[in-house]
């Protein structure tokens, strides 16, 4: 019987050299993702932001949207979610979003920033107020901005998430 | 000459009216973004997560999505994002990396808290080291994570994002 940790060393170096030829092939950015359940692979991901114009398309949201439509789901419970570079807020964000219960990673954002990823700049920003963020930012009719989550309430037939 | 902050308020107005339309015609939840280029509607998206089993599919990114495509980039400088609530970080994130230049919201993550949405304890998880996070998280192979960056700076043809 493998341990753990046997377990999440070979899913991470699978990770790893997934995204190693990511790179080699021209897909992306040098980044893979796999989500497992019960130690079996649900789905992959690399990093395809360039080659389908979509700068969401990171490792692990093209994985978790695999595994979700793979699984027909929009939750991921007990499933483990193994990156070879630490997620991106965006990407941490969406695991929480998925509700994956484990992230394992190899890779740090600041091995990330050296080669010229965003990653720590982005964590940084988050931890900004608004107006010392670069990114030029309002806020604006926030009274207004309640109605939709009036309509939220509401609405018998709604399907929370 | 309309003024920049008449545009603002009828864009948020706009999307505030889209989210409303979004939970009651089911598609998901009460969340709504355009994105603005030089004035004019390049796209627009809402939240239906749970209609197409996508936990990554926020109304922020959706419409950054669906504004790549149609502009077939992958960056959308001089665009400006009208969110019907402030963003999240998965969707912050993703408007950083879609390199957009301005955001105007309207309702904010402690409103979207109290309509049930986890948007503030995302937040609060981003700030806390691995160990306290409610991800489990860890760290392995840290050295052998540095392969793919290693192949992506010796790739001359990559690009850049």
């Amino acid at each position: 019987m493998p341990t753990q940790e046997s377990i999440d060393r070979k899913f991470i170096q699978q990770s790893i050299r997934m995204a190693v030829e990511n790179v080699k092939q021209q897909q992306g950015g040098p980044f893979a993702a796999i989500i497992v359940k019960n130690n079996e692979i649900i789905a992959t991901g690399t990093n395809v932001v360039t080659t389908t114009d979509d700068p969401t398309a990171h490792a692990e949201i093209s994985a978790i949207r695999a595994a979700c439509k793979k699984l027909h789901t929009f939750e991921l419970e007990d499933c483990t979610i193994y990156s070879s570079c630490e997620p991106c807020p965006m990407c941490l964000g969406a695991i929480y979003w998925a509700h994956l219960s484990r992230l394992v990673f190899a890779a740090d954002k600041k091995q990330a920033a050296e080669a010229g990823f965003d990653d720590d700049f982005i964590y940084k920003e988050i931890d900004l107020t608004y107006e010392k963020r670069k990114l030029i930012t309002s806020q604006i009719l926030t009274e207004e901005g309640e109605a939709p989550f009036e309509a939220w309430r509401n609405n018998d037939l709604k399907i929370t998430y």
